[in-house]
């Protein structure tokens, strides 16, 4: 079946079934994405309030053979939320979206639209002395409905788990149009197959992700920071290991970051004060979050008088105020858009088996160097075996010098991160960046079961086309 | 399509694929499931040793449209275990992929087959210091594979989740008989679809689960038991609030029993110690597992303080040793053998929105009072508002004096549990038991995703037909 592009007939016939506040004006950021890779030629824009209007939308979308683009916060880093040139299609913006429609505290339950900003969800949350854990850079743009479809992870993951972690029920419009009202607030609920768990990372290829019933958290009674520098990546998984014995399920966060990264940060935002004389070689932002009774403080000075015994760390800063621990976690937070002014030849969202970390950043290193000489940025989420490869030109370099590059380095990362039994996509999905990858990568059988899934729930193939898998 | 009898021919035929090994006698446990509610007539035993055996078995019952029935540990309580009536099938028994595969203690991840007993990833996480938290009744014979395609929770869901969440990676063969190569130990992994999600709690209808690699925790430092004594349902969900609030993720069971489960203890199992003089209304069997520098009995000790104060606890034990510890958890344990010896009139795995947990006992006692007298044992898991819901004839009369009621006690209570937005099966699954329920209860468009996905990834039906959804 082939898509039509979008049409002023179209958009007359759309009239007529939608209130004029759906019809806004494309604005150019609808068709731009964070790293500029993909570029939206243009569409209609349409940004329903309630469930019944995007439900409208999908039908006469289904009917008339158009291609549907989900649209969240224009976050995501795959171009999943921009559409492929040639066709024009429907924009659905899910801003419109925006309330919270309840909050059982006591259950620890917040169910919000798919609009609401996921720093939102936050301070919702506080103001009724709960936490909802998901956190990550663009916290303050990113809407809980991409994060959803995308099943974003950020710093919490090691503790509380990614998106689908935490979510309990959607309610959501399939491709027909049908809507799923699927917003239990359930904790147990075994009746039948699991389409929650479908949608979510589905990327908006299966359906539209119009609310969702979320988990809510105990605020941990009391909270601290470390930064602690260690030798090496292994000297990180011995550290990380030996306060898991300590602290169990009281680590909330385990950072990586290298000396890369924090020179990236001196360059580039010399306003960031540095905890070291000298920019150590490794480090690791700790964060703990404990019950009553336990002094975080104290836990973590204990931690590094443990670990520097054991020569797993030689140095270290344990945030006194929370002043201070906001400057610790400012260095971690603000290496993305210092690598932004950098200007990276390539990024890659890689997750490893935990105890093949060490040998994926080495061997890394051999792999690009074979290439060119290039520096990396590697850094990230090292207790849930997600980092951020990041590859950048040497100074004097531009990464325009290194275009005919990128595809060798891809190549050379991705295929060792798959000898090592990793993923290509940790955290930031497939979108349209890396639907060759899934190819390549992915497991046949699953493969031809995503196909066929796509095939049952979207005949027309109208949703997100193109995006995760190829069309056809 | 039909599906054909499996034959004297067919097995001849599978005798020419596979080693003899496979072939064994059909005794009669593999056609029983423990209530009795539901026989197998005959089918060809197979036990395969290996997931290449699986695809092989899938592949020629595919292609002869033979029914599969998978078959774990037979312990699972809605017949999903169990082929309808009329038609031989192949009953696919896991027994002898029962191996670890492997076992990562510094990742926290264990690899085992689908025939792996419960029980026994226990004992295996225990011995690399680590805990592997689904835990159940039937631990000793029930096999994760089982766990993983129902689902299953049990105790320990409130901290650690129910089988789901304790999944990372799954090996599978789906119905087309390919295999999928799905055992990833990584924390983060968005590539494409969530085909793990998808065959867990599908229940043998969409593909056999061969193997699994599995979360592993840090084993709590010092764990503590008590048995609080509490006036009501909304003073338990009190009590929970307190206890969430000082202790956070410490508490690792929250289980509700009523006088009538005590007493039916009482009755069939005297030697069992109990440790009220009189039998109380209600209580809750609280465990606590926390961090190194956290005294769990002095934490009880210190929530028995705060409760009592607060009017919602009256009295209560703290068990002061292992023996003490273990003493509690068997009346709670025991609860389903002393049901099966006072013999249930129907049975009810429910769950509803925690807050809605009093309200539901209340009307479900008044339902049951509109149509007979019967006495009720209400027990289960209330920090995820999941409750068995038991009911039982008078002293005197017999289940077989209530046969005639029990549709109507089932619709009763099931169209209670849907208008306080519950589910009619928190975490038994569906299996032959409750397909009408799902039809009645369950929301259309998820239905219709449901079929949908069930033809794509099993065109000629041939995965435990009739399972889940209705065979057509």
């Amino acid at each position: 079946m082939t898509l039509a592009s979008v049409t002023e007939a179209h958009r007359e016939a759309l009239a007529a079934r939608l209130p004029e506040a759906v019809f806004r004006p494309l604005a150019p950021a609808y068709l731009e994405e964070p790293r500029g890779r993909y570029r939206g030629e243009g569409g209609l824009l349409l940004a329903p309030a309630t469930v019944e209007e995007v439900s409208t939308i999908l039908r006469f979308a289904n009917a008339e053979r158009l291609a549907v683009v989900p649209y969240g916060g224009g976050t995501g880093l795959v171009g999943g939320q921009i559409a492929a040139p040639g066709r024009a299609p429907i924009i659905l913006s899910l801003e419109r979206m925006d309330q919270i429609r309840a909050v059982f505290a006591e259950e620890n339950v917040i169910i919000a639209e798919a609009g609401v900003i996921l720093e939102t969800l936050h301070s919702e949350a506080e103001a009724v002395g709960r936490l909802f854990p998901l956190s990550l850079a663009a916290k303050g743009s990113a809407r809980i409905g991409g994060n959803l479809a995308t099943n974003a992870g950020g710093v919490n993951v090691l503790r509380y788990g990614n998106a689908r972690d935490l979510c309990l029920g959607l309610e959501a419009v399939l491709p027909s149009g049908e809507i799923w009202h699927g917003l239990t607030r359930l904790r147990k609920d075994n009746t039948g197959y699991d389409l929650r768990n479908l949608l979510i990372g589905s990327e908006g290829t299966l359906g539209v992700i119009t609310a969702a019933a979320l988990k809510l958290f105990p605020r941990p009674a009391g909270e601290g920071t470390a930064l602690l520098v260690v030798e090496s990546p292994e000297a990180a998984l011995g550290l990380l290991s030996m306060a898991r014995a300590a602290l169990g399920e009281g680590i909330s966060a385990f950072e990586l970051m290298s000396a890369q990264g924090l020179e990236f940060l001196a360059g580039t935002m010399p306003e960031l004060r540095q905890p070291f004389g000298s920019v150590p070689g490794w480090s690791v932002l700790i964060e703990l979050g404990l019950a009553r009774g336990l002094d975080p403080v104290a836990a973590l000075e204990g931690l590094f008088v443990e670990a520097a015994e054991a020569g797993l760390v030689s140095d270290g800063v344990i945030a006194q105020s929370g002043g201070q621990r906001e400057a610790l976690w400012a260095l971690r937070e603000n290496l993305p858009e210092a690598n932004r002014r950098i200007g990276s030849v390539s990024n890659h969202d890689i997750s490893v088996p935990l105890g093949a970390l060490p040998e994926m950043i080495a061997r890394g290193r051999e792999e690009l160097g074979a290439i060119d000489a290039f520096r990396v940025n590697c850094f990230g989420h090292v207790g849930d075996g997600n980092l951020h490869y990041n590859v950048f030109p040497m100074p004097g370099k531009t990464r325009a010098d290194h275009d005919h590059q990128r595809a060798e380095i891809k190549t050379a990362l991705h295929d060792l991160v798959h000898e090592l039994g990793g993923s290509v996509s940790a955290e930031h999905g497939i979108g349209r960046m890396k639907v060759e990858d899934l190819e390549r990568y992915g497991n046949p059988a699953k493969l031809a079961a995503m196909r066929a899934i796509k095939s049952a729930l979207d005949p027309n193939g109208i949703m997100n086309p193109g995006a995760v898998l190829r069309e056809g």
